[in-house]
């Protein structure tokens, strides 16, 4: 786990593999869109189909050995087999290890070779969320890949949301590496609408978390309004005078003395940013993060995988959590406030850079995730893969 | 005729090139379709604009030598002339040759290379549809690429339809060579319903025509159903409780001492494969064949002509005939079986294959293709090129 | 000024740069079209932002150096600075130099390095459009572009429209060089269609302007019909029974002796091709001036701006040319007659060209335009960029 991937097309000047970072789980399909009908994926350019069997989830490489048609299009006939069968001919494969374990229309002597085989991905159901592996190793166990707020699922729900972006992984998880954006693009979000601009800080640190998985990120002296020679004050009148509100929710920083994140749970960052690709946004109670997973789906589309995740502090605090998303963040954040995302990241092109200083956590991750990407180890060090279905 | 062609890119492992076939005749459009303006088509990769003059039908390369403008945006301006004039500055073309006849825009005396033409195509009508020959050697004689059912229109009169697939010609043409995905596939079809499943076959053979055109499809000692250890029966129940019919029509095979096909007319097989990329499929009573007829559009697109061939047995017959293709083959052959051919090709995605023993045409066929397509002959070889029109 | 562009891909058989001749002044985006919201437009294959502020017009490369962002999704915040702010992070470029002068989330002291900073692209507003100097070298000022007849805004009254081919600009530029096109492919066109076939040159001259800035298209012994062996007589008698006009307008040619175009102004030819890319085509009146200027966008797109331009002669003068145009140009030529040579150059395909006599224009536009096209001088050389707006 110590050198960047290799042979893979990098991204403009990221350093980063331009169609993901392999050998990790990523989030793909809300559970409950996986019903009867095998669904087709794209994963960090590869075609895969998932779908589920007596109680687990399978995900085989959508291209049949035989003749090549999509098993996507293929049906589960043997109920609780695991199996799923091409629409041509009949081959059936097992989910559990891609291998071809009859040929419908040759009956049951005949002989199937050993290339007759899929790709097969571990595949799990949690918190809601179908998960797959891709890589070229045996899988680690999917709680290694998931930040505890998701993993734990007795200690925190979960809401998620996803959709579908028009550009390259790294603009998105760029966009999410603590760049300081928000202060400018989102300054018309209705989270930030009536509070003073978001401070630009002035000294940013990355921190390495103590787990070795990512980055913590710190804004240090950040300041909300200067006089700029020339132009004049940023933001102008027009754009402040109705800033009336103190800074509260997304806007409120962490109080590393008061904060119960802090003091009560021994949260230490408010953003982080974790391989392979995700970012978590976190509030100075400690009671929510937001996760944002971009998963690679190719080099030209991303998925952005929106975790809104809530400590479970009782019924009642469910119920208020719940309508906390029904009625304000499924609006303003995870619809208005990422359409602002979702219309910069998609009118970004590839080309040379000028970095900066607010640019401070996305270099510090390009440089962490090329140098600590997982990359594959000798199957045999390894337990093998898992397959698993956990409760939801 | 003895070696493949030489050159052209080669389609995944087939050994047959992409784009098509050379030197074959191809039906392209029914001679209805062909009125008063010129019609652009695509035949092999090539753009072709075909039109009508004093009861003959051309086909010239749809580019003027001039500048390069579309003929077929053109006029035939002296009618009986076989000419064809350029919409941009009236250079007028000879459907028999190609050649520059006259330069509208500068006068008869204006001076004509020789380079000044374009290529022209062999064309004719035969049996309702525009034929045209696309290669590098002159034209043979169409009647020599025609199936006897399609070329003796005194016996055998002919429905004819067609459709456009998105894929490679070879993809559609292994559906066509006897490769046994019918009972698995075409289970659920109108034609074979509520008969057994469709005998998938233990022993495949395919034995070359006397003519040398092509290859003879036989199938022996087939199954309709088996017990797959660890799955189950093939068809499982909920697929064989209404399969109450006997064989019949498609789903009945030839009887070698009995079927009026082999005792009366001396047909040898049900289904056969022939050169460039045609397959008929016959009745045990010898009065029907289909012949469909793969035509390469281009690398990625593929025209599927159909011709409902009945042998002529009178006037009421001939009622018979008609009626039994609109009512019931135009819909449950030439529609829906079709349409579930369609949907199979069109998500299958090129690659390597593991061929089996459902595959026997299918390999052979492409063997016979590569080793036996026709490659150009010098052409003073050859009788000049046709370009008649034969009665319909 | 005497060689053609280096290091250009060249279209087809023309010599000439796909991608447009640079160093030249473009129009646009009529003036009126550009508000308050910046615009974006592509030119020569480079992707440009345009916005006003002040009472000026800038164009200045449409991706930020900062992250890649289009700069034409940001707002003016400071009027009257002549700057831009990106979207993203608010850097702020000035609109004369292309240089970052703030980065609005780092504070007025934050660095800012010689690499922040996009290309500038001269611009001006005049006769009521936008012009953009695309180029390597400091531009020139922009009447060195303009033909008089755009120029002398006190002399010529201007009405100008757009429209967009899906072609290469060359095919367009080919089109309008004196290709002896419209007698054959505009004989239907409103403005010909009464009128004998316009003649077709037996003899065609192209002549150096004395200002070495394009041809002079001349036109002698024309032929309106004549009768082609084996084929019949052209125009045939179904399309010229009804020309029973004289030749008027579009129709008539200057004479040299008697038209005032000649005596009274001392306009020599009644079709020129300019540098970059445009055409003039006059009346023997001499009060009247189509100009058609051939805008690449890219390889594949042209736009092509046509300029009405009127004499001025007075009000009443005035008010009739306007509803000539409004009642009959922008009916029979800008839309009809136009619309006749977008179908055909959207129709042409690139390739090998059999030249002719009818190509003298072609041939010489083409040849005079690799030999005398601008190329990029060293910037001390010159004066420094303009860009001021006219009245316009």
């Amino acid at each position: 786990m110590s050198a960047p991937q290799q042979d893979a097309e990098l991204y403009g000047e990221t350093g980063l593999p331009a169609s993901g970072l392999r050998n990790y789980w990523y989030p793909v399909l809300a559970a409950w869109r996986l019903r009867r009908r095998p669904k087709a994926v794209r994963l960090l350019g590869e075609d895969i189909v998932l779908y589920r069997d007596g109680g687990k989830v399978y995900a085989l490489a959508d291209r049949c050995a035989h003749r090549g048609a999509k098993l996507s299009y293929g049906k589960c006939l043997y109920a609780g087999s695991g199996t799923l069968s091409c629409p041509y001919h009949g081959w059936t494969f097992s989910g559990e290890t891609g291998r071809c374990v009859a040929k419908l229309m040759e009956g049951p002597q005949a002989k199937i070779p050993d290339a007759a085989a899929v790709k097969s991905y571990p595949a799990r159901v949690l918190a809601g969320v179908v998960w797959v592996f891709v890589g070229d190793m045996a899988a680690v166990p999917l709680e290694e890949d998931l930040p505890e707020y998701i993993a734990k699922t007795a200690e925190w729900s979960c809401i998620s949301t996803w959709r579908t972006y028009r550009c390259n992984w790294t603009v998105m998880k760029d966009n999410l590496s603590h760049d300081q954006h928000a202060p400018f693009l989102h300054r018309t979000a209705p989270e930030l609408l009536f509070q003073p601009i978001f401070p630009h800080a002035s000294r940013n640190l990355a921190i390495p978390l103590e787990d070795g998985k990512g980055l913590g990120h710190v804004a240090e002296g950040g300041i909300s309004s200067a006089e700029y020679p020339g132009l004049g004050r940023f933001p102008t009148r027009r754009e402040s005078w109705f800033r009336i509100l103190r800074p509260v929710g997304r806007g409120k920083e962490i109080d590393r003395d008061k904060s119960p994140a802090v003091v009560k749970y021994g949260i230490k960052f408010r953003q982080m940013s974790r391989l392979p690709s995700l970012s978590l946004i976190g509030r100075p109670s400690g009671d929510y993060f937001v996760c944002r997973w971009v998963v690679p789906v190719d080099a030209g589309t991303t998925l952005l995988y929106t975790f809104n995740l809530f400590r479970r502090r009782g019924p009642l605090a469910a119920i208020g959590d719940w309508l906390t998303w029904v009625l304000w963040l499924s609006w303003a954040h995870d619809w208005l406030f990422s359409e602002q995302d979702k219309w910069i990241v998609e009118a970004i092109k590839p080309g040379p850079e000028v970095l900066s200083r607010t640019d401070v956590g996305v270099v510090a991750w390009r440089r962490f995730a090329a140098a600590n990407a997982r990359r594959p180890q000798p199957a045999a060090s390894r337990p093998p893969a898992v397959n698993d279905t956990a409760a939801e």
